[in-house]
């Protein structure tokens, strides 16, 4: 079995800063990653608002992020994690890979972050990234003056159209339901502004686009069955995400969302020297800076912890 | 009297992270810094642990971080804070700058930090920052393999000592008292190490360096009054820090050490649209990426309730 000091499962900026931190005070560590490292910041055009790499595309962040938990001797492996066992050991956790490869730890970071459910549409897949994105936050500074769709029904929906309505010149919200799920305040104050289209009991069903971009969006109302065509230079979607925590077999280590259960104060989850990370843990705002703190506080526990075995 | 949507006192990394967000969303954002932006980053020799930025200057990271404030529209302006007036107020809230000057404004954030204690000796402005540091999660590993000294008897000096334990290559640890205000099983663990070599009831009495870097350390027992010189290539000092709070008139405002009570959800002080981040809220590790995520968070609670005014 290979022997390791820290564990740390999912590349995302949560995990590649804990990578940097861990390596850097000179504990042994690895990060499995089952796609390319970076995690959902692979999946941004540009990140703006990431202090000192203003600009850059989100893939550059990824390389950059890796190189350093590298350069400080962190070791970045391919490979899918099936279980973790062995959590109330004090020194010699199992972290299982699909192949039965087993690494055995002092100390483990949980950092597999979330997956934004997919908009089953055509279009979808060719323009993520593109004009499709999952964070206003993130990218509607990227709309400005122009007209963008928000799609869903629940409270993201309407905050984060709260939220980008000065900067945008109209936002179209589609819901699928007839009511939205959300705070009345919120969505009063949105109701009263004159730049914002409610659309209910209305699907997307296709996004068009020009010149690798998106350009326009298809929908269609579910009682009339009427369709309409709006052009549109972005979408938001935020109709839900999916936790990575297939393997974790404890289930009390969950929420009811599926994100993990840690005390803030340390980042620990219920067992000792294990602590998660970045988006699996519940937040408010999903930040690449949110996900570097807690990747910095997640890994320095970590440090200590083993400092005191 | 100048009018702006956003006062930020304090361009550390929170403060200037606060600009960049709130800026980004459109809002009139200033920050008052009475001396170079960039806080404590200024007088760090490199940082290293920034994910994205590794081995960059600490002043080259306070140009980016204000360049990208800047690019977005934030004002940062040189200038005193004496006071913050008309806190209850929901959009006129008032700072109080040296000179007179007043700017009315519907948020702030307190992001001031905290200003290390200088060690009062012969060198030891000199050497700042050249082999003397206030942190060793920081710059610790900049010594790996040197010895160095750590200045303190308390929780911090011992902790911190710990932390650096296994990658320097020999610690003096210099406390002024005779015994550490410190957790017993730390000290203990402390103890058990080698490469420790622990001074009590012992001054520093002066700072010695070589090629304008560090390179001995001169202390004094208080009560033998015998001398010795040691030679270390690096100094870090736990003598404690003192809150940038001086404007702040409402003492319920602040704990018992100084430093901004808040609701560590949404970043908010006992004032609505008042917020703080950075050191001068009170936290176990001060890095950059936990002051840029605290800096994150109180401005978008910060765009939240000006969305809702």
């Amino acid at each position: 079995m290979n022997k390791v000091d820290l564990v740390i499962i999912g590349a995302g900026p949560a995990g590649l800063t804990s990578a940097i931190y861990a390596s850097r005070s000179g504990y042994k560590t690895i990060v499995i990653e089952k796609s390319a490292p970076g995690g959902k910041m692979n999946n941004t055009h540009k990140i703006d608002n990431y202090p000192g790499l203003e600009g850059k595309e989100g893939w550059e962040f990824s390389m950059s992020f890796s190189a350093q938990a590298k350069n400080f001797g962190a070791k970045i492996i391919g490979g899918d994690v099936v279980e973790i066992k062995n959590l109330d050991s004090k020194d010699s956790k199992i972290v299982v890979l699909k192949n039965d490869i087993e690494y055995m730890c002092k100390t483990i970071i949980i950092a597999t972050g979330l997956k934004p459910k997919k908009l089953e549409v055509v279009g979808y897949d060719k323009y993520f990234g593109k004009g499709i994105s999952t964070c206003v936050v993130c990218d509607g500074a990227f709309y400005k003056g122009k007209d963008i769709a928000i799609i869903g029904g629940g409270n993201s929906a309407i905050e984060e159209s709260l939220f980008v309505s000065d900067l945008v010149n109209k936002i179209y919200i589609i819901n699928k339901f007839s009511e939205f799920n959300a705070e009345q305040i919120t969505l009063n104050k949105l109701k009263g502004l004159k730049n914002i289209d409610f659309f209910y009991n209305t699907n997307v069903i296709k996004i068009l686009g020009k010149n690798d971009k998106v350009s326009s969006i298809k929908i269609k109302n579910v009682n009339t069955k009427k369709e309409k065509e709006i052009n549109i230079s972005g979408i938001f979607t935020y109709i839900g995400w999916n936790a990575e925590n297939f393997f974790i077999k404890d289930k009390e280590m969950l929420d009811k969302n599926g994100l993990l259960i840690i005390d803030k104060e340390n980042m620990q989850t219920k067992y000792k020297g294990v602590f998660a990370a970045g988006d699996i843990v519940s937040k408010q705002f999903k930040q690449v800076t949110i996900a570097t703190s807690e990747g910095t506080k997640s890994a320095l526990e970590a440090v200590k912890y083993m400092n005191n075995l």
